[in-house]
């Protein structure tokens, strides 16, 4: 007696999901795992990245650290980029790869280059540290496929772990990449000696709990799907954030736009009034990301700014948080966690929110029109 | 016999021009001149800002010099830290004024500020200042408002010149600000002696002939007035550019979100590839600044793409281009100068385009809703 399963390949891959974007989205907790895997280990106060061993004492005496890097992994340099200030006090500079390389930059011995990419492959950001490693930078690359060519050209580097990304929209590559980032940040804090034992173990405890509080979000699904529902017709969006939540709001944009073709726009909140708050009205929604952070009472007073204007706003909010709900039309709540960890646990609402719009729009959601996965050509 | 003047006190304040705004882009020949006298002669080789001489060894021997501003002046700040860093290789980064000051940047005795703003009472970059102040940087401002607090807290600075600016969508104001910032960033190299005396030469030469150039381009008035009455109904637009450019299409978008409440957007050309280009159908305008400089070919590659998507392209070229016009919709020719100061020509077009596309929707030109003209609140 046989039974035949009427399955094909690609649906067995798809993990019962109807796209490899929400599969990709649930996968987090465990990516986010994977990736600290053997790295942290915060009741030891142990952080190491196995692969950036020889080339510490660069990272230890940097005169600046420049983060090169496009799209969502660009988004992901900005975060760093707070991240490793705050830490380990070296400045940091985040280019957009396709810049750096087209002009003379200042770049030398002494500096230290890394590059983030998802498949290894963007070709912008290889020729970018093919051109720093010639003026004598230490080339660090942060990416996720194995051997690929930017792994290959950087001097050490350290996996994202995440396994194989099939959406076009990179969703649990940027968790990744946040997680190697922060690790690195931390290793190096700890290294320096730049960071107080207290808050290194206070970190690296809530960096440990990131997975779970993913998990946490992630089961949020239904009720962003509904908010999804009311707002699948925008033709335009805003998305603002404040300081680790800033490239957050850039990042929840660009979801949106890559795989619904709504057109959205992230800023620094406090921008809004030099420009974009010209744009709202009712038929404008805009998205806040709102956590209980240090920039927590601007963010509240320029919601209320956007909310005079009679604009529509979700804000994406700390759980507890009795203000913000009574101010705005919709709120999603995630678990809180240190500041600085927030990007990756306040992301996953917004990765959510683009696909469901997107899945109500009848997009293509995996493959958009006019997107490569990888962008390996200038 | 006496003849009764019809005319009211705003209407001679406006110059016989139907907004402050148009007679402002109009002035910027008069404001820019004004505000290179004195400062460059290129047959003596002679730059100089009055302004900034106690602490010019400061500038010579910063280790990092970081730019904060807001809005169009943030824009001028991105121009600026390319001139710097080709001119006078000292790193550069340029920072949100409103983020700057919520974290705790790495800043101190040896970095210099460049504080950019218009009315000089921007409360972000004016606390962003106070505070990098405290912690021992040389803080040195550009702003329009003579006497105005930003202009008080620096240590030393170089007003613009430009004129009192009423429409609140800057025009003058940023066209001068990046004649100051271009200036400065000649004066140091030369101090420095960073630049070759022939280059020195050349880019005072070029520099003088900016107001004669934008002359030129303001004659094109009507031909842009055209192509506004084509696009005036467009709910998005997006800007590209690259290099020196890549800061006016983020100008450029700015202006027609300000005045129109079109919602455009500005990107650097190659991140087109990374999102944005998922947007790009029949009905989403893309405007290019596509003047011949080091990152032409790259641009020509990108219009391609768009126009292979069916976008329709509006390009800002370098008169006798004979290859783009083919390609594109509509272009918009501007006289030819060295790309370091392109950015004072070829954002000239994009004010005018958002000034009429603005009029004919019936808007509200010099006081867009929602906006103020100076931002003095965080």
């Amino acid at each position: 007696y046989i039974e035949t399963l009427d399955m094909e390949l690609e649906a067995i891959e798809k993990g019962g999901y109807d796209h490899f974007m929400l599969k990709e989205i649930m996968e987090q907790p465990k990516s986010i795992e994977d990736c600290l895997r053997g790295r942290v280990i915060a009741e030891d106060l142990h952080v190491k990245l196995g692969g950036i061993q020889q080339h510490l004492p660069d990272l230890l005496n940097a005169n600046r650290i420049i983060i090169l890097a496009c799209g969502t992994s660009w988004h992901a340099g900005l975060v760093a980029e707070y991240v490793f200030e705050e830490l380990t006090r070296i400045p940091v500079e985040v280019e957009y790869a396709s810049e750096f390389r087209y002009r003379n930059p200042i770049v030398g011995k002494g500096d230290v280059i890394i590059a983030i990419s998802q498949s290894g492959e963007t070709a912008d950001t290889l020729a970018a540290i093919e051109m720093a490693k010639e003026r004598g930078a230490t080339i660090l690359g942060v990416c996720n496929v194995v051997g690929s060519s930017i792994a290959r050209a950087s001097h050490e580097g350290a996996y994202t772990h995440a396994g194989p990304e099939i959406g076009v929209a990179s969703t649990k590559a940027f968790t990744a990449q946040l997680t190697v980032l922060t690790s690195m940040a931390l290793m190096v804090a700890k290294e320096k000696k730049s960071i107080s034992e207290n808050r290194l173990s206070e970190l690296l405890r809530d960096l440990e709990q990131v997975p779970a509080k993913v998990e946490q979000v992630l089961k949020l699904d239904s009720a962003i799907e509904s908010i999804a529902e009311i707002y699948k017709d925008a033709s335009n969006c805003l998305y603002l954030g404040r300081g680790y939540n800033f490239p957050v709001a850039l990042e929840g944009a660009l979801k949106l736009k890559e795989i619904s073709y709504i057109h959205a726009e992230g800023y620094p909140a406090a921008e809004m009034k030099h420009g974009p708050i010209a744009l709202i009205d009712e038929e404008m929604p805009v998205i806040f990301i709102a956590t209980r952070d240090s920039s927590y009472d601007k963010v509240v007073s320029n919601i209320q700014e956007v909310k005079a204007r009679k604009g529509r706003v979700i804000a994406i909010v700390t759980e507890g948080d009795a203000l913000i709900p009574k101010m705005v039309d919709h709120v999603i709540e995630v678990p809180n966690i240190h500041e600085m960890l927030m990007p990756m646990i306040s992301v996953i609402p917004l990765q959510l929110l683009s696909y469901y719009i997107a899945v109500m729009r009848d997009c293509n959601v995996d493959q958009p029109r006019n997107l490569a996965k990888s962008v390996t050509v200038e």
